[in-house]
C-alpha cells in the first residue's frame, strides 16, 4: 500500500490523533488541517489530542474520566510537543499534567496549551442519570445542517439541528442560548473517548445565538467529564449523539457554557463546560 | 499586639490563606485546621489556596477568571509547597500551572494537588446573565442550618437551606439532587475571589441527596469560573450569597455537579462544576 492510499484509508480523526514518542513523556504532534478553524485548529481536536496523549501513554492507569484544557496561545501549523506527565498515581486513579509547546523560527519554545486530566480504573457501582435526555425526533428524521460559515472542521461533522440553530438573521435580537442537535463524525466513525472529547466543543459560540451578533470569540478553557463506560461507548458505535449546550453568564469579555452529550438510547455520555473569550 | 491577639484578630479564612515565599514560584503553606473535613482539609479551602497563590504572585496579570483544581492525593497536616508557574503570559491574559507537593517523613516528595488557572485584565463589554437567580425568600427570612454532621469547616459557614436540604431520613428514597441555600462566611467577611472559590465547594455531596444514602465520597476535580467583576464582589460585601447545585450523571464511581452562585441582588458571581468519587 502506498503512503498516499494508506493516508486516505484512515479516518481524518485518526490522522489528527497521530503522535510519535520524542522523549520522556513527550510526543511529537501537529495540528491537523482537516480540523482547521479560522486561525488555528478547532479547539475540540486539540482537547482530543490531550486526551489521546494520556490514553496512549505506556504508564496510563484506567480510563479517562476528567480533562481540562486551557487554550493559552495560538496553535499554529508547525509541529509541537505534547508532554503528558503522570503527576500522581494512586491505587485506582491517576492525575496528569499536560502541556503543548511549540518552537518558533528562532528556536524559542512557548506553551500554547496547558491541561490536567484524571484517569481511573472502572468500578461497577450504583449508577443513575439525573439529567435525562430531552424528547426529540430521531436523527433520521432531521435534515443535515449546511451553512455559509465555511471552516474546514465543520466538514468533519454531520450536524442535524433540533433547537437553537445557527442564527439566520444577525439582527441583535436576544434569545435563549440553548442548542440541541444530533451530531456524528463525517464520515461515520465508532465513538471513542478522544472523539467524545472533541464533540464537547462542537457548538457554535453561545453568544452568537444569545445576541444574534457575530462577535470575535475564542474558547479559553474546556472541561470534559466522561460518564460513559467503555461498553456504553462501544454501544453507540457510529450512531449520532444528542448534544446540548447553553450559556450561563456573559460578563466583561468572557462567557461560560454548560453542555451534555447523550447516546441515542438516552445514556448521558459526557458533561462539559467551557469559558469563552469574546470581544465587544 | 501579641501574636495570640493578632491570631484571633484575623478571620479564619485569612489565616487559612497565609503563605510564605520559599523559592522561585514557590510558597510554603499548610492546611488550616479551622477548615478540617473528615480526613483532611475541606476541598474548597485548598482550591482557595490555589487561587490565592496565583493572585498574590508578583508576576500575576489581571483577575482570576478560571481555575481547575484536581485532588490527586490526601492533603495532610504537614507543611507543603504550592508552586504557581506562569506558563504563558499574553497581552491581556495569563495561564498558570499550579501544584501542591508534600514531603513525607522519609523526605520523599509527592504531588497532592494539580491545578490550572487563568487570569485576565478586566474589559468592559456587553454583559448579560442567562441563568437568572431563582425566586427565593430573603436570607433574613430563613433559619440557619444546624446538623449532627460534625466537621470543623461547616462551622466556618452560615448556611440557610431553601430547597434540597441535608436528608433527615437515610431511607434510600430517590429525589432530585437540586439544592438551594443562602450561605456566608461565619463570622461574616467581605467576599473576595478566594472566598468565592471556596464557596463553590460548600454543597454536601449530591449523591447523598439523590440516594438518601451516605456513601463514602471525595471530590476529585473542581472547576470555578469567576463571572463577578471586582466592583460586583465589593458590592456583595458580607451579605449571604445564593448557592445552587445539582448532579447531572452518577456512573461507575463518579458523579458530577453543576453549581451557580448569585449575589442577593441577582448577579451571577460564579459558575462551578465538579467531579466526585463515590463508593458503592
Amino acid at each position: 500500500m502506498s503512503e498516499l492510499s494508506s493516508h486516505h484509508a484512515r479516518h481524518a480523526f485518526d490522522r489528527a490523533m497521530a503522535m510519535e514518542p520524542s522523549g520522556q513523556n513527550q510526543y511529537a504532534a501537529q495540528a491537523s488541517k482537516d480540523y482547521w478553524n479560522m486561525v488555528g485548529p478547532y479547539g475540540g481536536i486539540t482537547a482530543a489530542q490531550v486526551a489521546q496523549a494520556v490514553l496512549q501513554h505506556p504508564q496510563r492507569l484506567g480510563d479517562l474520566v476528567a480533562v481540562t484544557v486551557n487554550y493559552a496561545g495560538a496553535v499554529g501549523e508547525r509541529p509541537y510537543v505534547i508532554e503528558a506527565i503522570p503527576a500522581r498515581t494512586n491505587r485506582s486513579t491517576q492525575h496528569w499534567i499536560i502541556t503543548l509547546r511549540e518552537q518558533d523560527a528562532e528556536g524559542q519554545w512557548s506553551t500554547t496549551t496547558t491541561a490536567t486530566a484524571m484517569t481511573a480504573l472502572a468500578r461497577d457501582t450504583w449508577s443513575d442519570d439525573e439529567y435525562v435526555m430531552p424528547e426529540v425526533p430521531p436523527s433520521s428524521a432531521v435534515e443535515r445542517y449546511t451553512t455559509d460559515f465555511r471552516v474546514e472542521w465543520l466538514n468533519r461533522y454531520n450536524i442535524r439541528p433540533l433547537l437553537g440553530g445557527y442564527p439566520t438573521e444577525w439582527d441583535g435580537a436576544s434569545s435563549p442560548s440553548l442548542t440541541r442537535m444530533w451530531v456524528s463524525d463525517e464520515p461515520p466513525r465508532p465513538l471513542d473517548v478522544p472523539a467524545l472529547t472533541s464533540l464537547c466543543d462542537v457548538f457554535f459560540p453561545r453568544i452568537w445565538l444569545r445576541r444574534a451578533k457575530r462577535v470575535p470569540v475564542g474558547t479559553v478553557s474546556l472541561t470534559v467529564y466522561v460518564h460513559a463506560s467503555a461498553e456504553q461507548l462501544a454501544a453507540v458505535g457510529t450512531q449520532p449523539v444528542l448534544a446540548q449546550a447553553q450559556g450561563q453568564g456573559f460578563r466583561d469579555g468572557f462567557f461560560d457554557q454548560t453542555a451534555q452529550i447523550w447516546s441515542p438510547q438516552g445514556v448521558l455520555l459526557a458533561t462539559s463546560h467551557q469559558l469563552v473569550y469574546y470581544k465587544e
